[in-house]
């Protein structure tokens, strides 16, 4: 949640002569994103954002993050097209570092989702897995459940105890559930892999923009439903809002019907889903200086989330074929 | 350089329904503002910076502040107006904070300004001292030589020393010789007190915005344009430059001439505002975490710009009417 390169007038000027985009009006470094810098440019033409990739974003990723990009816009899905350059290069190079420009979108996120919205961002989510289904490039989960192993262990038993007491316990059982129940014959596609709130334009109940792709890969696409669905369909304090989860699913499957074996896939999919954000938000607990400005978000969260999907099930994920049966 | 607290879309729109600015379209969390949170909001009618006022800012001084921008505004000064709500109010408290909706100015900072551009700066600077004059409220200056003194008594002789083994003896003595010189009968205004670049927005060689007036104050008038000499007037790594100090005297007094006591006072009035940035970045360097996000700036820029003021004198402000002289 920085700016962490400082660019002169001068810089933006000389950068965006490398585009047909206008001359510069305002240029404001903006609040988003974790590992790259962001401003929101206004030229004279339009308006965008400047994405500088500081770290984490592996410069041979960049080609397939930005023609995803492309390519969904080009379908319709509501995400902003990458500018390419006067040469046609979707990024740049700037003192070393690799930077896009990347189309404006409107809308702001939505902290508690009502039930529209919620439909809505099932249907965008369906329509990015239908619409990135013949998009050729194919990039693997870099924090799939072996990152998971990975994080947790990094942090060490004694870390997670910090954190909370029972945390090793739960971790320990969950990866070795997980371990040996994770599905390896689901569907799969192109998925975005963290459709929080954030990364959710809306304007009123209508999803406007669907941003910051820089998780996204090819994966059992369900998992994409659970993550947003462990990722909207709870409040701030925890507890699970059945008609944003109702209404989450219908808006997807309207769209994308779910296969039986992905229907019931979906609790354990929750599960690791869950898992996935307790191991980031503990690396980030542990590793956060205490002085920071940056307060790092609480992992118990989604364990409380996790311990909800173990006791629920299915019956987190109504389906709609079983509506009208029992 | 931070968006301190988080504000969802319903904040926004419950906020801006007390204003009769449209509906809002999209919001930015800024990075700009050390002591402010800043967003930049765009609405069905236009677009306008919110700013939540975090800390260090005296809820008693934003009437003055905000009603500074209106004065200055409404007699032409390049200054975004305060938005006022449906009530009239300047500014809003919201979770026991106050914020205030401020109009939103093109334009982009210059790190490495042109002589055309120092000459507005110096017109736009002089503009706002005389559209300042009948301005009714005033501020005492809280960043003068006795907040310079208390801050270097907070950084103490050995954190001074861990600095720069000279930096103690250097401030000592220039404290003792303000002290006893620091003129007592020049004209004073309102002043803006912190003119650097960061606060000039330019489109092209035209000064489009003056911003951040949270440390303006009725003070010595002519301490505003010292501070402006030494903010601007150097490159980074510390040369003067001449034909900018030139442009910006000529762009000052073609608007505003000084009196023969003002511009004699001026190398003096430097030296203080060298002391006084100085004073902030001093402290701020021994009392920012070492593993925070954000460098401090180095104090011993400004221990240059002192040494070269002090050796320099009346030189590095060229005055109009000696051009022609000898």
């Amino acid at each position: 949640m920085a700016v962490y390169t400082n660019l002169s007038a001068a810089d933006f000027s000389a950068l965006l002569r490398q585009y047909d985009v206008g001359e510069i009006v305002s240029a404001k470094g903006i609040a988003e994103g974790v590992s790259n810098s962001n401003w929101l440019i206004e030229t004279t033409q339009a308006r965008f954002i400047l994405t500088m990739y500081e770290h984490r974003v592996d410069l041979d990723d960049l080609p397939f993050f930005l023609g995803l990009l492309d390519h969904l816009a080009a379908k319709g899905s509501p995400v902003p097209r990458t500018i390419h350059d006067k040469a046609g290069a979707a990024f740049r190079m700037m003192d070393g570092k690799a930077v896009a420009l990347i189309e404006f979108l409107s809308g702001v996120s939505v902290d508690r989702p009502n039930a529209a919205q919620a439909y809505a961002v099932g249907s965008a989510l369906a329509g990015l897995h239908i619409n990135a289904a013949d998009f050729p490039d194919s990039r693997p989960n870099s924090m799939g459940l072996a990152a998971w192993h990975s994080l947790f262990a990094d942090c060490g038993e004694d870390g997670l105890r910090k954190i909370d007491p029972a945390l090793p316990a739960i971790v320990a059982e969950e990866l070795a559930f997980l371990d040996a129940n994770w599905p390896q014959d689901l569907p799969r596609s192109v998925i975005h892999a963290d459709l929080f709130p954030d990364n959710v334009l809306m304007l009123d109940n209508h999803v406007s923009g669907l941003i910051d792709f820089y998780f996204a890969c090819t994966d059992i696409t369900a998992y994409d439903l659970a993550v947003t669905h462990a990722a909207w369909c709870f409040t701030p304090d925890g507890s699970f809002q059945p008609e944003i989860a109702r209404e989450l699913m219908r808006g997807y499957t309207d769209s994308r019907p779910l296969s039986d074996a992905e229907q019931q896939a979906l609790p354990l999919l929750a599960r690791g889903a869950t898992l996935r954000f307790m191991a980031t938000r503990a690396y980030d607990w542990l590793n956060t200086p205490v002085d920071a400005l940056v307060t790092p978000k609480d992992p118990m969260d989604f364990a409380r989330r996790l311990a909800f999907y173990r006791e629920q099930g299915e019956g987190a994920f109504p389906a709609r074929q079983s509506q009208g049966i029992d």
